[in-house]
């Protein structure tokens, strides 16, 4: 009983935006469990802005995707057939073998999730790494403080989305930024900060100022570029940057702040973090967050596609400030 | 008995490059020491590049120069007349007073010096702010480890020769640079650095790669500008940098670094500070560095210009690497 997997690799890597033609599908026979594994469906799997820093054949934190073999990301599945006690068949885990339809893996190397607790795609977006990453850059990196100002940059994606909540659960004023007026109405509406604009309605720190005349304490990076010049400005005696992503060089190379002079005046801190780093905090994470997310104070957002089809296509337009994508882009399998 | 002083003053804020005509001289009468005050006539008054800052009319972490009135700076005197028990004439003292002659000041706002540990300028150089700076940049902001590899830019000035020198003390590998030749043979020579090279040669990032192939784990910045983006790239994982000052971009902006990415990957750490915030570090260091003074290990490097009729031009050069100086520039009151 042999089954078919269908996985999309790496075709090419991509100069400046990622095209279809960078990936390509191969359907793949996977072999039955041996001792201690299990084979796993996947419900969900996600595409995340880093994974673009990936394709690049470039040293760095995690090694890039190699061509010709199936890229890879998180996921969330169900244990289909299982040879180890400690996952029984029904089981739903967590992976890094996403952009595939199933796998066959050691038990051990695999999360076992608690179902009870919120959708499969939860543990994507709110309640899994995503979530993490907001915790620790607010909490761990920038060390923000009850009632300190805040300035969030992609504050409708994935990480965005958490950190404009979990800083407003702990009272600070939030300030954040998107791309497009339907996210700064989300921003405002649904996620319930202070103060949202447009980063591409002038210059950032216009907006800055507006929101926050007195500076800022923090700054959450999701982006880099122009908004990380601005925030360099604003920044308040001691304030911090938690350095996250930055989208806004992924495709392109972008100038950098040419403010860092007040990194001294100021005696700022800027500080960079890989949220692997932190997979130890996760249960410190859940005990802190889940239970606002149970009592509906907290949402996941996320934006599901639907077919394994078409998430090259998500991945590619998640590169860009559209309205196709707020929150987390999950890929939903449908077969 | 009242006294004249001859002092400096700010006649315009520069534009770009401070001139000659943007200073101003001035004699002004000093009324006798009342209760609680001395008199006391200055030895040295140092030059230091931070002063660039404070000739504009920004916001900043020390207010403006105001114009028409005397500049300041750090100053060692003695005590000509006093009213007060704790500074008894001829006492060696340190104050914020320089760009003058003399001054009338509240003996509890003046710091005494052991003028039996070193000659008088030694306290605006090694044994003083200049030294303090290089030593919490090191240890306190950096957290230099020995054995680690440092870059230090500016080498030859006067924050980088004692960081060349306390690195060294505690066995680690230093590279530092300079602007001119004679420079990078000084910091070779003479402050015992493992590698040296000239900035305006080529890519400094070139000169790191070749010194440290493996990577650096600190980087003392002075200078900002280029040599702040070639070691972001030559930074090693979780590497530090100490942002001391920028003196590239004093006189006029510079480009930003383009790899700010890099903080992410790598999760770095970029952290300004204002040595004036230490000040109570300062005994702590003197008990570190004074020995190792003492015992010849390392040396104050001081280049003495006689005669406040200088300072002015001394200063303008102190903004270009040119040969006129290394290690800390001191006005020599010769009257």
């Amino acid at each position: 009983m042999a089954m078919q997997s269908r996985e999309i690799r790496l075709a090419a890597r991509p100069k400046g935006e990622p095209k279809q033609d960078d990936f390509t599908f191969a359907s793949v026979e996977l072999k039955n469990p041996g001792n201690g594994e299990v084979l796993v469906k996947n419900l969900y799997f996600s595409v995340d802005p880093y994974m673009r820093g990936r394709m690049n054949d470039a040293k760095s934190y995690v090694p890039p995707f190699t061509v010709g073999r199936a890229m890879e990301g998180s996921a969330v599945g169900v244990v289909a057939a299982s040879r180890d006690d400690s996952l029984p068949v029904g089981s739903l885990v967590l992976s890094m073998f996403g952009w595939r339809e199933a796998y066959v893996a050691q038990a051990r190397i695999l999360q076992r999730l608690d179902a009870s607790l919120a959708p499969p795609s939860t543990f994507l977006g709110l309640l899994g790494i995503t979530g993490l990453t907001a915790w620790v850059g607010l909490w761990k990196i920038a060390r923000l403080q009850p009632g300190e100002t805040v300035f969030i940059s992609g504050g409708a994606g994935a990480v965005g989305s958490a950190a404009c909540q979990l800083a407003k659960l702990r009272d600070c004023k939030v300030i954040a930024s998107a791309g497009t007026e339907a996210k700064v109405k989300m921003i405002r509406e649904d996620l319930g900060a202070n103060f949202a604009f447009n980063y591409k309605d002038g210059d950032p720190l216009k907006h800055l100022m507006h929101a926050a005349p007195e500076g800022i304490h923090v700054y959450f990076d999701n982006t880099g570029g122009p908004q990380l010049e601005a925030a360099i400005t604003a920044l308040k005696e001691r304030g911090r940057v938690a350095m996250c992503g930055a989208i806004a060089g992924y495709n392109h190379p972008v100038p950098g702040p040419r403010n860092m002079i007040n990194v001294i005046g100021k005696r700022l801190r800027l500080e960079g973090f890989i949220i692997s780093d932190y997979i130890g905090s996760l249960h410190e994470f859940l005990g802190d967050v889940a239970p606002a997310y149970k009592s509906g104070k907290i949402r996941s957002y996320e934006t599901v596609v639907e077919g394994i089809d078409q998430a090259p296509e998500a991945f590619m337009n998640l590169l860009h400030s559209g309205d196709a994508h707020t929150g987390k882009m999950v890929i939903h399998l449908t077969d």
